[in-house]
């Protein structure tokens, strides 16, 4: 059968009446216009005002896109889009096509076909078209792509005759079939798939690929008996009608359930509707003159600036992604077809022109045309990232600021730490998932405590994960010989968490289905997976997964040229300092190093669980005499003289903001639970020695340790975090915080007088009332000036305190007229705002919180702005009001935080402090908020 | 020696030049003036402006007040007084009298020596005054009283001839010589001391009474020696010397270090000056038609309007306050001098109409003439204040806002609790002092722990004090059968002090060298005091003492008719109101006859304690299953709604605020500690049993408790304060919180079919997030809605939440979405706020901080209004920005305290909500409140 060639539409069976309507109408020019050609985006700017988002809204995002291509001259298969006017219109008469939609849509047809040379339907040189929905967002849940439109018996035969492989042809069509009866008409796509599968049992074969030209044949006839099935009426072989009903499909979708609900979820307005993309079809895959591949525009991975891609001769794209075949490098498309790989290099440049950004594209060449169907900004490895927006920046292509933007900081931190190789990771066996509290990769083998992590790694030098039940003060020298820590227990700020990041230590706490069993030196999972101490495991610190056996790691390097870049231009962008918390002259180098512009949270408590310090610490709390805990607490004063001495050499001329002690004192005797249990195992012990020595011994250590623990209960409380801490306990053992103080002046003078500029800033913890300070800072203040006239020198210095208890925040003006600086600590104003226990909640109701959105996010690991920052806010007002030239800033976990520094931004900090480890990052999240406040 | 009668000032080598000029001066008129005889007091006020308060600034309190009774025909001493402008020029002018001061007092002199018809100096008929001190504000530290100016050898000499006695007038003399040698020349009293005890040696005597006429005039020749060798020159026997030094010593003091330093401490300005008043010496024991002697206008013990005091016939007033010699009640003088006795009942009625207050008087009656010496307000007991108060409105004397005005909140509490005999209190052996937590009297046996004490005391009959290292939930039946508790451990919001407050039972907590032995069942205090289970003690809880032994006690009436009228005033008067904390309806019939309004806080976790529910509570948290767990609540359902139904009917017509369950689960469960013990002495006792089926039994306790120990563990929190605890608990459990709100809405319906008015609101607690409530209240309200449904009846209802925590009081404005009322819940408030847990701090550093003033009182006694209370305006000003007729109210420990009642009402809240037994002293204070603000 052979239908005449249609250079107009014609009135036929097939093409609806209004055909003849809608020329009437475009002569006269007095309708709304519904359907646009890719090439008349001009028109649509013009129509809504020159806005690129109205352009989206009104084409579709992919309509929007494919228009634009064509308007810069790149090669793409010719289209036009139906607005998203005309679906809204369509939808809101009950299902009728508005005025002559249908009239304008069949006029393109027949732009494209003039532009092509072919005709929908006319089995001699047939044109196939595509039908894609496109909303203004990106959307799951509306109608999925037809193709083939424009294929029915006679134009497929007559395909074939013409020399087409007619395996490609009926397999084109039953596609069409296929699509077309699911998308349109509804038909539980299975029962299509069920007939697929049954062709390939019947020909004693197992993949689509082996089906004959015969087999798909037989297909088609099969879908189409399914189609009228289901439908009750035949698969319209009229091309028009195809079409028409695909239009139709496409409006109905947006008002589909799974749509509607998407909306819902995402706060989509639910009156944008759905533009309507035909698009010609061409395929890569009808000769050897054709091909299909995907390319990006810049090396993805490292991101030079080389085109890059992958490429199959007589093939279609998805042979590419599915990657049945084995693909070519793109440079193999030079030496065949070179003018193409050229005309395909200036089309990659001048999109990344258009786009300012690499290009993720796919193109088809069919009969040595080159078509591009599809581009996007392409997806890249960080590594990458930096490297584009630097090398786009000396093209000209974009700004520094642009630059500075587009690199995200996670981005950075990718560059801070080890991760594990992708590949190696993709194929090892998962064990379990905690809380990702420290990021980066640790592989090392398994020792369940401290010494025996010390021992292994520092004497026989072996890689090491410390894996504890939870972690305590003292088990700090372990965690800093092992290359990872793992615990069951704790939460994000648990201490565990907060060791592991401030060192720089890869961490996954709060295996909750990690069984430790200390006694054994094994830990399980379930009833299967078994480990015993000296086994190697991998942490991913950053994704928060715990993998059997030992993974290769890489390490990417935190000195490429391209991020050091992008983090001076940040810091040319930002306005807000980024200072660290570091209690060691090492951690404070780094800090330097990683461009940390002081000290802001120095704590001193650190150094005394030392091993050499611990037991004068001990000594001084178990004091029976004011004489006694003197002696002891003068025994710590070199020693801390010597800490600080370190710091401000580290740091010279910049700030260093020394906290006073403040954890309560319990914290540097054993626990009361782990002494309960020493002394009955020693008592029971004792019945079984034999000699008067092992006897005396024994009742010597059960005597210390019974001191030890009526000093627990004595110092015993309920509620720790709200207890004698801080400031509380600088008041009750003045003598102790005099010590620092001296220690840190006696530092400075010794510093100043070899030439160092040390600029020491005391800092007060855990004040709630003003009068704290009146007597603590009084009494420091003239400790630190003594020492300035013994040594003869004089020193620039701060009295300042921190700002962790709401009742601070709220008396910050009072606060202000003896504190010189405010420092945020936000982990406990978060608790305390809160009403939180982090230590409890964050392995208890707050992953239940979260989960449920009762909170919108952890409001440990980003600042609540409705809360927390509201009192910061207040308290930076209150403050200075009192002081205007009043120094805040923030030494909480949420420092280095993106979210929390854009807060701590906006609230007019002076600085952010954080982990050496997360200065980069702060540096390049100051420059985000610095933008954003320009935007 | 004779002198002339001086008609007139003279010129001799006594009387100064300036006597001369004065007349001059006195005449032109031209000089300011600086003397006030005390009649000329009407002079004053048009000087000052008719303002009482300047009138005291220029004559000081005490010339004011002699100046003012002299004015309303009081019969005072003649005298006068030297202004404080007089002083500050004296002052100014490095110690100059200014122009013509000592003129202006020679010519008030003469006044005196005109109305009494003595003269100063003349020995046949000398006038004798006093000097005293007397500036605006009462002021330890200035001049003390010089006696006896005018007093001299020869002056001396002829009243004895004229018949005085001599030992009055030689004790007299040297008294003057003492009292000048000391106050205006310096010499050391110890000095003149010495004198005296060595003359009692020597005469062989004990006391000063027993010296004779020649003891005194020895000892006076003695003090003149002294007083030359100390000051270079005689003791001054010219009287006009003696008042002219006085008068300028007078000024002197002023500037003495203690007034100095005094003024410093309490904020006096130092500008001031001192006023001089000068007044003729009357004597009550020159023979016996005089007397001396005190009286009150009413009975100070039962506001009786009738006069009460004491007297001697021929005494100094000294010897009645002494209380050496017997005094005779007022009502004898009737009988003895009746025409004084109603002259002085004339004065009484005068002096209490002119100061509206009852007086406490100082008379002296000398040769039959009555001289009133002082009056001032006099002291009352709680009884006798208000009587008295109620008295005066009804004479007219008063308004009933002074009335009012004038109870203390203290007052009104001291009739709501039985109270120690003072006297056997006053003698009876203090055992050991600790925390005031619940005021009245408690005399007991001690009971060691709650089931003795039940048995002891419902069983026997016995009164029982329960003592326990500290309390918890099980121990309340325990507590409610004792009379009072007593406890080692625990601060101001101890769980003991919590339950002891709300049952009206008197308690003192924290009593640390309390040594309570369990076992042995004995309590000791140091090394000497040990009381045996059984023993008898005395409480104290007003004062926190308590005593060894079984003291008398008295009850004073809540019911007096007196303190009743003066509520029924207060609630005129008040705009806050007064609600209740109530658990029982036992509780909300008391808190309605005391006057509750409402209830604020049914706590409904109290309920779960009782003997009968507890097991099923444990049951519902040891459950397995999710229908293991909602089969034990609905167990619960039925017991619950009766408890409300009870409330209900209580409060009909008021509304009963309930909070939907608070504490974490572990409160319910067996102590850690506890089942750790428990477990490991069952273990040993295991070993000792011999039958099968103690074996067994020991073993399926083991069972248990070792569960129990599991699930302890599993809910134990670090800081349980900040815990799985409130709306958290009812997020994670909804069918409990959701069996409470049946509960209640099945009692309304139930109360409302019978015809009382129910008027439930559901509080949720520890609210910090409004997603909180749009949770739990919406799943909530549907509940409640459905009871209703089923019912077929509609409640008059209210939801609403806590403000606890500070996010909540900084959120108000979102939380007031959902929430209907506010209650502030201060006590967590407080803690979150300061970021104190109140169990470890009261009896730790927070001690220290309030010795040390670091915090001006205890902000869990007294709200914190530079904190707590900001944050609370904060919330009000939010919260009513979003529904502006949110109910506010505050249910914390705070709401029974005047000064945090004070603040409620100054933050506009609706009421506030007290235990039962504090009902009555909060509407006093909420009056009180409303007559500040107007005032």
């Amino acid at each position: 059968m052979k239908h005449a060639t249609r250079t107009a539409p014609q009135k036929t069976a097939s093409v609806p009446e209004e055909v003849k309507t809608k020329d009437d109408h475009a002569e006269k020019g007095d309708t709304a216009k519904y359907v646009y050609l890719f090439g008349e985006v001009e028109q649509v700017e013009e129509k809504v005002g020159r806005d690129w988002q109205q352009v989206r809204a009104l084409l579709g995002g992919k309509g929007a896109n494919l228009a634009d291509m064509t308007r810069i001259g790149v090669p793409v298969p010719p289209g036009f889009t139906v607005t998203t006017e005309a679906c809204i219109a369509y939808l809101s008469t009950g299902g009728k096509f508005a005025e002559d939609v249908w009239e304008q849509e069949l006029a393109a047809v027949a732009a494209i076909e003039e532009a092509t040379e072919k005709k929908l339907g006319n089995p001699d040189n047939p044109l196939l078209v595509s039908c894609r929905s496109g909303a203004k967002f990106s959307m799951p849940g509306m109608m999925d792509t037809i193709l083939n439109i424009g294929l029915n018996g006679e134009v497929a035969e007559k395909w074939v005759e013409r020399g087409t492989d007619p395996r490609f042809v009926y397999d084109s069509y039953r596609r069409l079939v296929q699509m077309f009866g699911s998308v349109v008409l509804a038909v539980p796509d299975e029962e299509f798939e069920a007939v697929i599968t049954g062709r390939r049992k019947d020909a004693g074969v197992s993949s689509d690929a082996e089906l004959s030209a015969a087999d798909w044949m037989a297909v088609t006839a099969k879908f189409k008996e399914i189609v009228k099935t289901h439908s009750g009426s035949e698969f319209p072989t009229d091309p028009y009608q195809q079409l028409k009903q695909a239009t139709e499909a496409v409006f109905k979708s947006w008002n589909g359930k799974r749509a509607i609900d998407y909306r819902n979820a995402a706060g989509i307005p639910h009156d944008l509707g759905t533009a309507v993309t035909i698009q010609t079809m061409v395929f890569g895959n009808r000769g050897n003159d054709c091909a299909t591949g995907v390319a990006m525009s810049r090396n993805a991975s490292s991101g030079e600036a080389e085109l890059e891609g992958d490429f199959l001769i007589n093939a279609q794209g998805e042979d590419v992604v599915a990657g049945i075949r084995h693909t070519q490098p793109l440079g193999d498309l030079k030496k065949r077809m070179p003018q193409l790989y050229d005309e395909f290099q200036e089309i990659a440049v001048k999109l990344e022109k258009h786009y300012r950004n690499m290009q993720d594209m796919e193109f088809t060449i069919e009969k040595s045309k080159l078509w591009l169907l599809q581009t996007r900004d392409g997806k890249r490895t960080a590594q990458a990232e930096v490297r584009i927006a630097v090398d786009m920046v000396e093209e000209g292509l974009i700004s520094k600021e642009e630059a500075v933007r587009r690199v995200q900081p996670a981005q950075v931190d990718f560059f801070l730490h080890p991760q594990l190789e992708a590949k190696a990771r993709a194929e090892a066996q998962l064990m379990a998932r905690g809380l990702n509290v420290s990021p980066g990769a640790a592989v090392g083998i398994v020792a369940f405590d401290a010494d025996i992590a010390e021992r292994w790694a520092k004497q026989d030098g072996r890689d090491v994960i410390m894996v504890r039940p939870e972690t305590r003060p003292d088990d700090v020298h372990g965690m800093l010989a092992s290359q990872g820590i793992l615990t069951s227990r704790g939460g994000r700020t648990s201490h565990a968490a907060l060791v592991a990041r401030q060192f720089g230590k890869p961490a996954v706490v709060g295996v909750g289905e990690l069984d430790i069993n200390l006694d054994a030196r094994q830990m399980s999972i379930g009833e299967q997976l078994l480990i015993n101490e000296g086994d190697w495991i991998s942490l991913d610190g950053t994704a928060g997964e715990v993998f059997l056996g030992k993974l290769p790691t890489e390490v990417p390097d935190v000195s490429n040229p391209y991020l050091l870049k992008i983090l001076s231009w940040a810091d040319e962008i930002r306005t807000l300092e980024v200072w660290a918390n570091a209690d060691y002259p090492n951690d404070a180098r780094r800090a330097r190093e990683y461009g940390a512009q002081g000290i802001g949270l120095c704590r001193t408590e650190h150094m005394f669980f030392e091993s050499e310090r611990l037991p004068v610490v001990r000594r001084m709390i178990m004091a029976k005499t004011p004489a006694e805990r003197k002696e002891a607490i003068e025994k710590l004063l070199p020693l801390q003289r010597k800490d600080f001495e370190g710091l401000f050499r580290a740091m010279e001329g910049h700030p260093v903001i020394i906290r006073l002690i403040d954890p309560p004192l319990h914290e540097f005797l054993p626990s009361y639970d782990q002494l309960i249990q020493e002394l009955a195992d020693l008592k029971v012990r004792l019945q079984h020695f034999d000699t008067l020595i092992e006897i005396d011994n024994a009742l010597a250590e059960i005597q210390v340790k019974s001191h030890y623990l009526e000093r627990v209960q004595a110092l015993r409380e309920m509620n720790p975090m709200l207890g004698t801490r801080g400031v509380r306990l600088g008041i009750l053992i003045p003598d102790l915080t005099t010590m620092q103080v001296r220690a840190i002046f006696e530092a400075a003078c010794k510093c100043a007088k070899e030439g160092v500029d040390a600029q020491p800033e005391v800092m007060i913890p855990l004040t709630c009332h003003a009068n704290e300070l009146k007597v603590q800072q009084t009494e420091l203040e003239k400790a630190a000036r003594e020492v300035m006239q013994e040594q003869g020198i004089h020193i620039k210095y701060k009295f300042g305190t921190m700002i962790e208890i709401p009742r601070a925040a709220l008396t910050a003006d009072e606060l202000a007229e003896f504190a010189e600086f405010f420092s945020f600590g936000t982990n406990d104003l978060t608790q305390t705002v809160f009403g939180i226990s982090r230590d409890d909640a964050e392995a208890g109701f707050l992953v239940h919180y979260i989960q449920k959105k009762i909170l919108p996010e952890n409001p440990f690991a980003s600042l609540d702005s409705g809360g927390v920052g509201k009192l910061m806010k207040m308290a930076v007002k209150l403050g200075r009001e009192t002081r205007p030239n009043l120094e805040v800033g923030i030494c909480g976990e949420h420092g280095g935080d993106p979210q929390s520094i854009l807060l701590c931004h906006q609230l007019g900090l002076n600085y952010v402090s954080c982990s050496p480890f997360r200065v980069p990052v702060a540096r390049l999240a100051a420059a985000h908020a610095a933008l954003q406040e320009k935007a």
